[in-house]
């Protein structure tokens, strides 16, 4: 048996950290004793814990205590290693892969933050500092963090005052009182506005469908939005909406299927196309209402990514997803808020791009893609299973827009 | 090679009648020669079809012609046959069952009508005439119709011009917009009062979760519900609310679980009892708000059926699922229009109860109620994926309420 | 401020209860110091902590301790208080519920174990002892336990050693191995039987439909039954099938659905009833094959409980549900494992009456009816989201039946 | 009132192609008379029917004869109208929008038949034929066919013989026998091949975690799949389980979330990029195992297109989505059946590529997907909901692989 003395600080309890140490201390077939505990007396205080970790041999102590690295235990303090990167977009085997959680490296005895904070990226050494980078844009001979020593997390921790989201947060469910759950929505939107952040919404079709657009512009009117990421189909559908009043060919009036109706939702491409894009479908009067004409008219950014089951597309989306997603990177700057609204593809791939730090609510009709996102890591997002129309409508009202 | 002649009448072809008797001919393993067939020229004119229809034995023959019974298809014109039943509740093994379509018999050369048209009854000899009776209400000896000649339904006809479900009646999408969907939900409530039917309410716990039960009480206030079917569970979410403003102990302002909060269920229940119900509950000033407080106050009949799952229950519930039943039948009297709002249960119950004439609209969550409705034959139903929340609050706007 | 002590034992850092006791102090409004931890120093020993809870006022102090009771945290010492019924099936209003836990009860300086252990229940003095008794069945005058001191539960301890269901449990998702998760219930069924504790199984009629019933058979045969709780639907799915080969009229051979074909779910009830039950049909040589047929020559118990949407009902069927949820309790004596296969209605039923040391296992085709079951407090069911027929197949071959 | 005079032929009663050409002229605001109607006596004898079609003025018949002829109602014989392409990529506005049904075009006298039939494209005169194409890939000049006389296309008849799969197509619905409807799909399979057409396999990531990956390396090794589209997370989910024995970090030996699980799934993209890709990772003798494995040891084609949520990607992914669209439509050349695996991004993208008359099975855990299919066009998909792993197993029993 050998052995190595871990580390852990904070709201170890009520962050649910110190048990999830212990899990994954026996999970990953190690044992434990704990050598010091003490825990904060009041709501306030941090506690602290000291715990002797035993495994069968190091190989086996190594991979215990890198599972701990992830939940902020710290072992013996020691500098991080690096590796240089093989070639470009090929990593050294043992590198160091991030979660969303803030990330801490040692290096020559000092605690370093880490940019970029991310999930699935490796950590390189870049302009000075450490920077979380996909795997594909690491260069060549770039320092890479592997993991072992000198790493950590913080994890989050739902404060012992009572969280933003309260009670929802981790739940998904349908059978919540939506006014209560729309309204949480709506301080979390609040909070982020007061502290200077943005706010990123991640809408779906469906959007336009349900007929949750009207509520969306009001939104966008009155400064609830910062930047829209998105795909085609749910420009097309707001813009085919505009310009003929169908979406997807059913016109929104009468509920009917307009004859050759997806001919309408090509049109509507041809038609925006042949005007050169968005922007300017807006500036040359051709398109006059909708989300995406708020969009322009109020100058808030969107990225369109590009994806297999597109028609068209329109000129504006990028078809290249890697550039999309450099886009999408770029546009979630500095993001506070996010609302993804019934769209599964967009929902998980900016899932994968925010820090755990960033209120995140995903609106859709069932539990399966709430839950599908906390299976990719995304457990901070709150899960609310309700019409996407109904939210926005509720919202905008919370919100007073 | 055996044959007989059988014609229909109608609009059979936009109501998709004629369609399906050539289908079922062919799924039966029957054959057919059409030898006289006038088709309505106008959207007004009914069309007519005589089919020879062809069997391998009168066995076989029997099969096929009782297959097209079902769908109106009238065969040669014979009086009906019936057979008395053995022992109370045990039919004759050739009995017909019924569907919930309006249904002929013939019996001495007449064509009657048959009272109580709803789906998996056996027809009975009563009072003079001819009724749908469930089978354990038959009584040993009556005279139970059997299959065979003499016996005729009419299918729905969606008439030519289009109805007043429109694009929607068969369809179950989430894919539409919601606005125009319950704008014709609306419209069918109109018409039912306007022709003097009345309007069922067939509402699931998740009303009172979701919040919808605001738009309810409304909804109750001006009129625009004539009966209540539900269950022990739907009264008792509503009763918590109404006493301690939670909802199976989840606080409906905070969204908050309150410390030992299934106790404010049974709570509630054990309050409304020892009052003496939920009417004198109401009476006695307990219940001041609420469903059900609405349901008193506006003397709007409700009958709450029992289940496994119930707790308490409340001394309103009929313990008894075959009494439930013959209440649910009795407050069906002259229905016009029901909604269905997330409960699987009564939703189902009631599909059986009712005629296909009655306008139905099924709420729900999820395409999988509305399938399973359309299943067991209420396909009748327009379902709905939506929140019930939003439903009732659209529906309440939709209506003035 | 007012201040009581509460103390907690055993392993409550990883069973996540000291997390729960500091959140729900906070979130009830109360605050706390930490007077004295122990924590147990390897995998086996239990750790001690000691707590100061301090509130507002005396009666927001009592809801804290109230709410740490239902956590297994103790107060002060003192005896319990009781009160007696106001009349059959009132309680006094400040009566104790429970939880599915095993519950402890201090009667003259000596804690007692509480029999019948199941959630929603009162807690009565009978026969000596401490019974959990469903409110309608207390009798007038009965001592009925009131919240209060002296009330302590035994809160599921997920030991330090990985679990039975392992990672599993809490978990609902589709995106599962689901060969491994088979295997886990598998495992229960086994060391539920090397127990001496009996098998329960909650079948609906979609075991029938997707052709689950070939490997239900097998697994009836071979032991791995010992009680079926299920209602009217389910038997009459299995009975049609046996007689007509088909089930809610659609051919189980050829998949096509036969003309009138609900007729053969009534033909089949009232055959079954003409022969004077289930049991009496397959002695009569009437019902040769199918699960009800398998359970009656194998001799295995079975309820069916009535509800409101039955058709018929067979006469084996109970149309009270009281008298249905009693004879669910009487079979579900000495319950090791129950699974819960695609019946909403009835799982949730059956959740209601098993301790939550039952191993419980939810097989459903989506996330939602596993979520459900949680909501109403049956958190320790595994949620397994896949089609029940593989479930089934995948089971019986885990099994060698 | 203007009219002018429509033809339909062939089995227009049993493929319901008359009722919706009677509907469609109601809805769109017209109305008509039967001037003569010919019924085919017998199964085998197509129908002939005329009919007087009117309405307000030419633009509004215009209108209704546009929708007759996606109904395949050919309207007075003249010559189709062609119109050039303004620019690259954008179309006349009265551009005709196809569908995915076979399509004919009358020229100078002749009806012709289009090349590459799939839904939503623009039809251009090219190389002295007809032929389907995206707008995008339109080029300047082109003659682009314009909607108005001239265009038929036929209609998917349903054989007045049962289908091959009979009782489902149009239906979605868990409610069936699954034994029976994976035969179905079997016996499709099998007159696809034997019609020397291409099976084409759509699958998603949850083949792989459900365990459902064993089945279909036996499927592929049997000759059952001839190519297969997907994306970068089911190659990534397999190859990561070939090299590490976990998917998504989770270990599918033990069905536990490994320490850091989802760097496993980097390592893997990782390590298959180092090799050069797929083919050269097995050539190496890095992966020995696998679906992936499988389709290159047996040389079976495959398609990966990016998205904007991939990892990575594997080199082999193509990041350009409408190289990717390319590249499926390529692949899809001489398709017979098309089996779609609970990838809702895949399906629908290879629906908008695919005839009608590929015979095609859309799997998933929800009837959601096979729905939205329905409303996108691909009609003719036949919607089983079941387990992706369950369809697998028995699809590979059925035919003996």
């Amino acid at each position: 048996m050998v052995q190595e003395t871990v580390t852990l600080e904070g709201h170890i309890i009520d962050s649910d950290v110190l048990r999830r140490v212990m899990a994954k201390i026996v999970e990953t077939g190690g044992s434990f004793e704990i050598e010091e505990f003490r825990v904060g007396r009041t709501n306030e205080e941090p506690s602290f814990a000291r715990l002797a970790v035993r495994a069968a041999d190091p190989v086996a102590l190594d991979r215990v205590l890198e599972a701990l690295s992830y939940l902020g235990a710290a072992s013996a303090v020691k500098d991080a290693h690096f590796a240089p990167a093989e070639r470009d977009g090929i990593l050294p085997d043992e590198f160091y892969s991030t979660t969303n959680l803030e990330t801490f490296v040692r290096r020559a005895g000092t605690w370093e933050t880490v940019r970029g904070q991310r999930m699935d990226c490796a950590i390189v050494a870049r302009g000075g500092g450490l920077e979380g980078v996909k795997q594909r844009k690491v260069r060549a001979g770039e320092a890479v963090l592997l993991r072992g020593p000198g790493v950590r997390v913080r994890p989050e921790e739902r404060a012992r005052a009572a969280s933003s989201f309260g009670f929802m947060s981790n739940d998904v469910s349908m059978e919540i009182n939506k006014h209560v759950a729309i309204a949480a929505a709506a301080r979390s939107l609040k909070e982020s506005r007061a502290a200077g952040k943005r706010i990123v919404l991640v809408p779906g079709p469906a959007v336009i469908h349900s007929g949750g657009d009207a509520a969306l512009i009001r939104l966008v009117q009155k400064g609830w939005v910062d930047v829209v990421l998105s795909g085609n189909a749910f420009a097309v559908h707001d813009l085919e909406k505009a310009l003929l009043r169908t979406s997807l060919g059913v016109c929104q009036m009468s509920g009917r299927a307009v004859a050759g109706g997806s001919r309408n939702h090509l049109w509507a491409i041809n038609a925006v196309n042949r005007a050169g894009g968005i922007a300017r479908a807006v500036e040359s009067g051709l398109i006059t209402r909708g989300v995406m004409h708020a969009l322009v008219t109020h100058e808030i950014p969107f990225v369109l990514a590009g994806s297999i089951r597109d028609d068209g597309p329109l000129v504006d989306v990028l078809p290249n997803v890697l550039e999309a997603q450099e886009a999408y990177i770029a546009a979630l700057e500095n993001a506070g808020a996010c609302l993804m609204l019934a769209s599964a593809l967009h929902a998980i791939a900016v899932g994968n791009l925010i820090p755990a730090s960033v209120r995140t609510v995903c609106v859709d009709m069932t539990e399966a893609l709430p839950v599908k996102l906390g299976n990719r890591g995304t457990q901070h997002a709150l899960g609310l299973v309700t019409d996407v129309g109904y939210f926005l409508e509720r919202l905008s009202q919370e919100l007073g827009a």
